[in-house]
């Protein structure tokens, strides 16, 4: 029997190279504008940590900051645990190509505990995905093709037209449909395009510089999600001379917030 | 004539050792349950880094880990630019003492631009801070005694009533006044106390493990706030067994919003 690796799991396959050192290989199928997606390159940070054979618990933060496009080719994840605790674990991580850095990264793993939980958080109302048209222009960028989208509000612009809100709402899953991971979590929450194209109407040069993740669940209820659509929501608070944040929450099907997470975007006129 | 030091300016105060290698002290006055203030912390990396000679721009993002609480003495503060681009240099940051490292940094620097902006979040509704009774619980910490604070909503919980939401919103100011720069923006964005501690009605172990801070204004307009009140506003999104999110604006009286932070902080029951 032969079985071909997801294009997903393909991007984020990593050689161990021991102590800490794994080799990837950029993949044509997650190509973004210049160099891959931010989110298989920090899905791949994710799984390096993982990977490690002194890592305990499971994601709980994420950080990573992009430095230089990484070039198609192989590219070096570099982790190091630099503080092991009772109940959490600290990382640091790097992305290295022949060029030099392209990425850095922080990331805390940790152990779940029954205390007190709750979601103060409201789900945004969104009919079923089955009930949306699934999205007919695709996206600008190769990337893009690996998921299911379908809009509920904040659909790409396709003609010029300003934009009073820089909120857009989404049904999504990989495709083909893949069980949920923390990899496969921390790459949708980079799945957003540019909140600026929005407001303006329009495409124009933009990019993440600094992505951070919080997930508030642990494997066994990430493994729940199966391979059903997840809503994911973002929005901007302030375009400031340059720099914007995007702010943004995942939701399983079910209601639970999966993630929560953040990012400093880059843009021009 | 004599001047004496800010209280805060003592705290952050750094003696350059050359290469990037600071050296600073902890002080009685920022102390908080055990070591000190998160937000004093993330501050002199901030000053650290201003202080560098390869430094460009000013503070876009930051994030900060608390790996370890920092003891009370001397503490090392090791900054290395990894990365400068055209109009912005990514940061790491590492804080040391004789015990080993207690916390990791990375930050983005860069130079703002004259490109289309627009603030699209709403500013809370807030009585002016001369209009509200002065907090007359102080903290229960040394730390937030060097803060004038009036809450609009959400002030540390007095008696053991739940509340069903997380949000605090409060005017602050350093006491006494100072102008306000970024470090002092830095440390005001995790002024707040615990999430939890609202939501149980009382206080219980707590600690921010990550800090992610983004800078929406340069430093000619945040000059332009001087020592007035700035709103500070947080709430938290999901407490996930153990660990909550927390997400807050910081905005100038004068309708600016000058930053927007995210925290995860471990809790127990």
């Amino acid at each position: 029997m032969t079985t071909t690796l997801h294009a997903f799991d393909s991007a984020i396959s990593l050689a161990d190279n021991g102590t800490g050192r794994y080799t990837g290989q950029t993949t044509p199928e997650f190509a973004n504008m210049v160099g891959p997606f931010g989110g298989v390159t920090a899905a791949a940070i994710v799984r390096a940590i993982e990977s490690h054979p002194d890592r305990i618990g499971e994601p709980v933060a994420l950080t990573v900051n992009y430095l230089a496009p990484v070039n198609d080719g192989p590219f070096d994840v570099v982790v190091r645990a630099a503080r092991t605790n009772r109940t959490n674990q600290h990382w640091t991580a790097e992305v290295r190509q022949e060029h030099g850095l392209t990425t850095t990264a922080t990331a805390v793993f940790g152990v779940r505990r029954d205390v007190w939980s709750d979601t103060e958080a409201t789900m945004p109302e969104a009919p079923d995905p089955e009930s949306l048209l699934h999205t007919t222009v695709p996206g600008p960028v190769p990337w893009m093709r690996n998921y299911d989208m379908h809009y509920v509000e904040g659909g790409v612009p396709t003609e010029p037209a300003e934009s009073a809100s820089s909120t857009t709402t989404l049904w999504v899953r990989q495709r083909p449909a893949r069980e949920l991971d923390f990899a496969a979590l921390t790459a949708l929450s980079d799945v957003f395009y540019p909140r600026v194209f929005l407001r303006r109407g329009r495409m124009l040069p933009a990019g993440t510089i600094s992505l951070t993740t919080y997930f508030h669940v642990d494997g066994a209820e990430l493994g729940k999600q199966g391979t059903d659509y997840v809503l994911a929501s973002a929005l901007a608070q302030r375009f400031a001379r340059g720099y914007f944040d995007q702010t943004a929450q995942i939701w399983g099907r079910d209601g639970t917030l999966l993630a929560t997470s953040h990012q400093i975007v880059y843009y021009k006129e």
